[in-house]
Formats: C-alpha cells, structure tokens, sequence
C-alpha cells in the first residue's frame, strides 16, 4: 500500500504469483501500491530469471522452478502453509485447471487471465481440431465449476481480453440504451442481460483492438515483435479461429466447424486465427483488417448473453469474436510466420521500455442495434501509461489493471467457487480499473463490414441482406 | 558522358524523358554519364514540379506539362524537329501505345518499364475484367505492332521487372543446363529457348523479390510507403492477379478465368493482386509470402518459352508469376489498404535518401527441373547503390540499369519495330546493367511451397503429385 492511492484490501495469507513475465512484473507494484500486504508474503514462482532483478528490487522472494503436472504440489504446497492465500497465475503452459484445483484443496483464491492448458495441446496433429479449440478448453473448465461445487473464488481469463471487455460490453449496452431513449435498470441476472441485448437488436460484438505502440529498432528478419507474451500469442494464433456464433448468422462459412458437446454457443474455423483475417471498426483507426485470434471472451460473452425457449432451444445470442490488429511489427512477424509455414521465429523482441509512442485501442463493437454500431473502450498510450506506472506498455497496464480490480472483487467475494468475468460486477472492475485505462470513450459509427465494397470492381461474396453477417467480415 | 565511365553510343536528336519521378530523376546521370549528349537535346515532360531542381542542377529544360489524349501531339511535336530522336518514357498514366505511335510517325526511338494505359481503364467497374489485365494490354500492344510492321525500334516494358528479369530467366537457364553436365549452346531462336526450358523440365518461373529497404521513419497511419512509385504500385496492385499458366498445371484454380482473345499463355484471378498471397523463395529471405501483383513479365515470359504442335495446340509452357515481397512499410501500407476496401491511402512517401539499410533482391526462381529450383538474380544494398550513384534507391538503380541498356541496345538496333524484353541479345544487356546490380548471384535450393506443410495441424488444399502446381503456391 502506497500512501496517496486507495487501498483496497488486506492480503494476510501468501500470495503467489506464478509466471513473471510482462504481466507479472507490472502487476507487482499495482499489488504493492493498492493492497496492504507483507512483502515476506509475496513468492513468485517462475520458469526463468525473467524479471528476478525486479522481484529483487521490490524485497520479493523469487523461486526459478517451471511447474509441471508433476511438481506442481510438492512446490506450491509449501508456499501455502496457511489460509487466506491467494494464487495469482501469469505465467503460459501451466495449466490453469491444475492450479484451479490445488487453491481448492489449499482453500486459495485464485486469478489468472487466460485459460491455459499444459504444453502440447495445441500442437498436436493427431488431437481433433475441436480439442484444440478454446471452446473445448473452457467446457472442461465448466465441467470442473460443477463438480467443485462453490469453494473459494477462482476467476478464469481476467485480464484486459479476456476479462475487461465482458465490462465494457455491460456498460456499452446500458450506454447505447440510453442514448436510444431507452428507460433500463441494471440487469441483475444473465437473462436480464440476455433480454438488454435482444431488446436493443444487437446482433454482435467485436472486440475490436488496433495497437499503435512502436519502438526505434525494427523487426529483423527471424524476429517476432509484440507488446505482450510472444508464447502466449504465437500458442493462440496457431489454434483454429473461433467464434460465438450469433442467432442471425442464418449460415455456416465454408471452412466452419459446429461442437458436438457442451454450450454450443461457438463454432470455428479449421484455420489458424493468426491467417484468417476480418473487418472491424475502432475510433482511431477506422475501417481495419485485424486477425480472428480465438479467445476465451469469445465465447464467454455470447454464451452469457443467450437466451433459451422452454425446450432451451437458443432463441437468441449475439455474434462474438476478437478482431486484432496488433502492433505493426507483430502484423510484420506474423506476415513472415505465414511466409515460413507458421514455423515460429526464434527471436522473440516483447518490447515495453523502448517503445517512443503509440496506443493501445481496446474495446467492444456492438452491432446491429437501431444506431449500427458503438465502440465503447480504452485509448491508453504508453506516455499516459508512463504516468501511472513505470515499465509497463499500454498493453500490460490494460490487463493488470483489470487483474487488479478481479483481486480485490475476489477478495470481497470470497466464496463464490469458479467464476468467469461476465459473472463479476462490472462496475466495482470498471471502477478499480478506469483510473489506470486513459481515456475510456463511446463512439458511434456509420461503418458496417459492407462499407466501400458494394460498388467495388471484383466479385465478391457478400450477403446484401444484412451487412452485419459474419461472411461479410471475414477476408477471403 | 564522363570520364572513366564507358561510353556505350552517341545520341544526337532529341532526348525527351516523360515523367521524372523517382526512375526518371535516377536515369538521368546514368545518361550524361554513358551516352555522348549535348544536354541542350535533352527535355523533360513532366506532370507536376517532381524533380524540377534536380534538372535544372544538370541544367537540363523542364516542361511541366501532364500529358493527355488531346495534348500529347502538340506537346511533344515540336520536341522532335528533327531526326535521330529517343523518347524515355517513365511516367505513370500516359499511354504507351499513345507514344509508340507518335515515335513511329517522328521515326524516334522509344522505351518504357511498363505498358501503360491512360488513366481509368483499371477502375471502371462496369469495364469487364479481362480487359483490366496486363494480358489485354500487351494483346493490344502486339496488335500495333503488326499494324506498324516493324519502323523505329519501341522496346516495351524493359525496367527491371518487366525488364532485366526476362535476361536473367535466359541465363538461369544456361547455368542450370551446365550444372546439369547438359552440353547446349545459345538458342538463338525464341523456340530454341522454348526447347531448351522443356529439356530441363522447367515447370515454371517466379520472379521473386524481397526488398527489405528500411527508413527510420515510420509509416504513419493514411500513408503509403514504397521504394518506387506509389501510384504505380497502387494501379498495379488493384488490377487482377495474372500469371503464365504453364502446361504442367493440369486445371485451373476455383476463382481463375481465361481469356477468350489472344495468345492465351496467361489468366487471371478474380482478385486484385494487392490482396492475392502466394509462397516463394529467395536466398536472403528464404521461405516468403508476397504478392502476386500482375506484371507483364509474367505473360510475355511464359509466351516466349511456349512450344506449339503443328495444329498450334500448345505442347510446353512455364507457369510465370511475380512474387513480390516489398519493403516492410509497403506492407504494412497494403495491410492498411485492404482494411480500408482498397481506399487508398492519400499520403504517399516514395523512400529513397532517407532509407538507412536494406537489399532489393530481384531475381527468378526457376523450378521444376533436376535440381529442383534455382535463384538467379540481383542483391542490390542501398549502401552498394551510393556508392555507384547518388540519390536513387537499390529497386530504382535496378531499374534504371536496365532502361541504360535498353537504349543502348536500340540505338545499336534501331529498325527492329515494337520489342518485348524476351526478344533482345540478353548477354549485351546484362553486360550493361551487371555493375549496377550488386552481387548477381545464382543459388539452388530444396525449397518447394509444400515445405513444412505436410504435417501441418491443419487441413489444406494441397496437391501433392507435384509441389510446384499453382494451387500449392497459393494461400488461401
Ligand atoms: N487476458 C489478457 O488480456 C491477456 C493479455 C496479455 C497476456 N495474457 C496472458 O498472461 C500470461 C502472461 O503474459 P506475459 O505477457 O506476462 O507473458 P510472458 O511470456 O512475458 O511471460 C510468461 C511467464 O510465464 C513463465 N512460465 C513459463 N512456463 C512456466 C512454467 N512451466 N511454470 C512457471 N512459470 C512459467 C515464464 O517464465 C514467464 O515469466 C499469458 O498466459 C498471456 O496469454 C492475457
Ligand atoms: N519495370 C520496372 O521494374 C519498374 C520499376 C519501377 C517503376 N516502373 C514504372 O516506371 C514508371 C515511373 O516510376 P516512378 O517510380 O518514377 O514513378 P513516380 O510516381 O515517382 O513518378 C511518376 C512520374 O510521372 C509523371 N506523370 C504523371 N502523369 C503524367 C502525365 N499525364 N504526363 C506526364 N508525366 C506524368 C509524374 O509527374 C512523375 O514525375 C511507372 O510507370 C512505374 O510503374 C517500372
């Protein structure tokens, strides 16, 4: 705790963090300067000495030892040597779901940002490719929530996306209903939610992220640049292109695949997300290709927001994906990946103190209501960043801020067993968070996935019907 | 002409450069620096004031004047008072045939680095496809030539390519064949040549470039950037993808047409070339994705290497296409183009004293035969290029060679008609542009597009009775 900032809560059990890479080591001084909380209680736990230099500097025990299914107890259940602990994970490859269930033995609660399978699981030719699929790794997650049964809260995939944007798209509604004149009171349940979305005749949501952040030095040739974890990127690139698949979609796309199990609210393409690209809109950037990356939100949200007849038959749900348009040299070394048939670059460059401008655009596109569409987002550049905390990039600072504020809700609501963002109070998060988002802005647009191609001087598959169908925004 | 430089032929009607953009302002010193000329004969016709300075430093007489149907006769008339006259054509919108014709009627030679059309043609959405093609306007082209029979020697399309790469495909061939132990000697004929490519097993040819010139400067957001002209580049880019298509493809890809006219070496794709990804490979970059951007190398090649039955049924053709990687800010600036529905960019910046490292690799990629490709071409440094002359950029000194040596060629060759690079004595142009090229160099490799995707994790259209089909060329 930080004299001048609000302090959140009290942490008196261990805090481990596990992983220490960009996130981890911008969410450690957010945890020093928002919580009260011994340092002598804080261990991080990583795989390699990234980042030991700065757990040093703040006092902080560092332990270099990759978990593995294997070890995972016998290092972990020491640092847990009493009660009202709390297990952070930032790391990638350890296995979400393991952790999930040693908090619940050790009654821990638990964060992470994203839903991570053990090593393998998305590279593997003989798996079906619905396995490898961010869907599948989610209903094990849901299957997991109902044996458990409640215990000690655990929040899946609680970073900026996922994690924020399920936020944004709560306030987004509430906005877009208002400013249609539209008397509403805050949904409490997921159907109230359900029916919000239905009644304002949204048909999607992008979540759609232009990064403008840039440094000096250039790609180089065998190099893959970004503004966060490369392994995390190139690991979620290289699985199949998903999507919450929407109730006015009508039909499937040509290379599309339907689950034979669980929620059914998402299909995906059997194409890796780092080739697939798609239109989408942000205030900064305007009209833009990005890349159906699959994501957990993508599926979370358009579950969240489906609603069921009596024979729970799916009656409505919104269209939901990611739209990324990384950094320009990510866009780069994702170009040259495609030119060496996807075998990854062996220098990895995650740039953060050397980068000399840009912004991080981060935010939801809801569709297909009475006004067409409205971004609603962050628009934090690194300068503003720089302001709030030192070596951070837009990027990291939009997820450990927002990992932040799902500490302190999970510190508050303690007992709430697996929950997933969309099932979190969105305003305690906007409000932790916001302070650390630059300008959070709502912007209407004019532009649908139809625009400047309807007179356009080559074929092209495109359903006039409804420009908001999924065909339309996909790149062929 | 300047000392210690050879001097290759004396000019002594007029000289009258079109356009003087980045190519024209970079031929310029080459001729004073080769050709005995009085700098009084030369003029420059140009559209805007574009190196207006720069003529003048070589005091050299300006006409800003941009070039039009009605006005090209009264403007270029009185240039050519009298016999012996050259016409360099380098700008970009004035119709080559427009000019051919013009220099046939003033008994002037003539040179471009592409055929082009007046402007408009490419745009007209209700103008049918096949008619936006290179393939159409070389039709065109040949058609004058017949209509001409013979006259001034007009050599079309002769930069580097569509130019210096059809001599380089001639020597590829010849390297190939003695590293192959093949005892040949120069075909002298252009079925001679043909046979020659047959014997090898040529399947086919990219012209493969990587241009990884880079300035400091950044892209910014609205902004076009390349190392040659972006309106070029721009018009090209949004024409449909062309090739050669060789007689070892056996069928056509799904969104191909054919042509109903002609010579029918060629199709195209119902695709702009800006937006049509193929795989390739050069020594530097290694295994690459470009664009396949039309070029009329690509059709006046795979026409030239044809062999026909005595019905005229083809029996051998080369499949022929461009590979084009451009420099990383072209395409980051294509990427920014295909997100806005090809809506180009409105700043332009044509890189050239400001680039601070870089190659342009421009060679062919001969393959299919015994030893299974073979690169051959230029690497070029934009450090090599100053040291050789003064504010050009490697793309455009390769250029700019190739048009010194075409001139050469036509003054040594006047009464040949209408030319196509394939048809001129190679050895005496490669032996005029060789020491502006850089390290010329020829390398084999084992690469095929099918590299690395055989146990790839996802399904893929692929033809594995022969790697090097088109539809294995292609990204979908
Ligand atoms: N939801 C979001 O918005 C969001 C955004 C960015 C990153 N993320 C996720 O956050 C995580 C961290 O991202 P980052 O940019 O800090 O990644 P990073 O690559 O910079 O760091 C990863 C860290 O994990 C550690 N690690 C790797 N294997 C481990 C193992 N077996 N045991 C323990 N530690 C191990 C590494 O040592 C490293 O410290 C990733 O999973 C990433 O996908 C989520
Ligand atoms: N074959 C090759 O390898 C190759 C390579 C590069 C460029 N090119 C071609 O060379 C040409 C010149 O390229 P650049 O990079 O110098 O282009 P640029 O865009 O830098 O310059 C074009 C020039 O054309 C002039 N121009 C435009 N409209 C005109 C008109 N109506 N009348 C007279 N002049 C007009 C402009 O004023 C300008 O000086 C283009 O056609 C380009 O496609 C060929």
């Amino acid at each position: 705790m930080v004299d001048g900032w609000p302090c959140y809560a009290r942490i008196d059990g261990p805090l481990v963090i596990v992983g220490f890479g960009s996130i981890g080591q911008g969410l450690l001084p957010l945890i020093l300067r928002h919580f009260e909380v011994q340092r002598d209680n804080i261990v991080i736990v990583s795989a390699d000495e990234r980042g030991q230099d700065v757990a040093s500097e703040h006092g902080i025990r560092f332990i270099r030892e990759p978990l593995t299914p294997s070890n995972l107890e016998a290092v972990l259940a020491p640092l847990f040597d009493r009660a009202g602990g709390f297990l952070v994970n930032l790391s990638v490859e350890v296995e979400s779901m393991s952790l999930v269930r040693f908090c619940h033995k050790v009654d821990a609660l638990y964060i992470d940002t994203c839903i991570e399978p053990w090593p393998g699981r998305y590279e593997d030719p003989d798996s079906p490719m619905g396995l490898r699929t961010n869907y599948s790794i989610r209903e094990d997650a849901l299957a997991m929530r109902d044996s458990l049964k409640g215990g000690p809260t655990a929040i899946l995939a609680h970073g900026a996306n996922p994690g924020l944007v399920s936020h944004f798209v709560k306030q987004a509604l509430l906005n877009i209903a208002a400013d249609c004149g539209l008397e509403v009171s805050v949904p409490e349940t997921r159907q109230g939610w359900g029916e919000l979305a239905r009644k304002l005749g949204v048909k999607g949501i992008h979540i759609a992220e232009r990064d403008t952040q840039v440094a000096d030095e250039k790609k180089q040739k065998g190099e893959f640049v970004n503004t966060w974890s490369i392994d995390g990127f190139l690991a979620e690139g290289l699985q199949p292109a998903e999507l919450g698949w929407g109730t006015h979609e009508g039909y499937l796309p040509a290379n599309a695949a339907e689950h034979v199990f669980g929620c059914r609210a998402a299909i995906y393409l059997k194409k890796p997300g780092a080739s697939t690209r798609v239109r989408s809109w942000t205030p900064m950037a305007g009209s833009m290709t990005g890349f159906l990356i699959t994501h957990n939100e993508a599926i979370s949200i358009a579950d969240y927001f489906s609603l069921f007849d009596a024979d729970e038959r799916v009656t409505y749900r919104p269209t939901c994906h990611y739209v990324y348009h990384p950094c320009d040299d990510a866009v780069l070394s994702l170009h040259e990946l495609e030119g060496n048939a996807f075998e990854a670059q062996t220098k990895h460059r995650l740039i953060c103190d050397e980068i000399t401008d840009g912004v991080d655009e981060l935010g939801v596109l809801v569709y297909g209501h009475e006004k067409n569409a409205y971004w609603y987002g962050s628009q934090l550049s690194i300068h503003e960043t720089r302001e709030l905390i030192p070596h951070q990039n837009a990027t990291g600072l939009q997820v450990t801020a927002t990992v932040l504020a799902g500490m302190v809700w999970a510190i508050e609501n303690p007992k709430r067993g697996l929950v997933e963002a969309d099932e979190i109070d969105f305003k305690r998060i906007l409000d932790i968070a916001g302070p650390y988002l630059g300008p959070v802005v709502g912007e209407y647009t004019d532009w649908t996935p139809l625009d400047g191609r309807t007179n356009w001087i080559f074929p092209e598959e495109i359903d006039e019907s409804d420009p908001w169908r999924f065909t339309n925004v996909l790149l062929r």
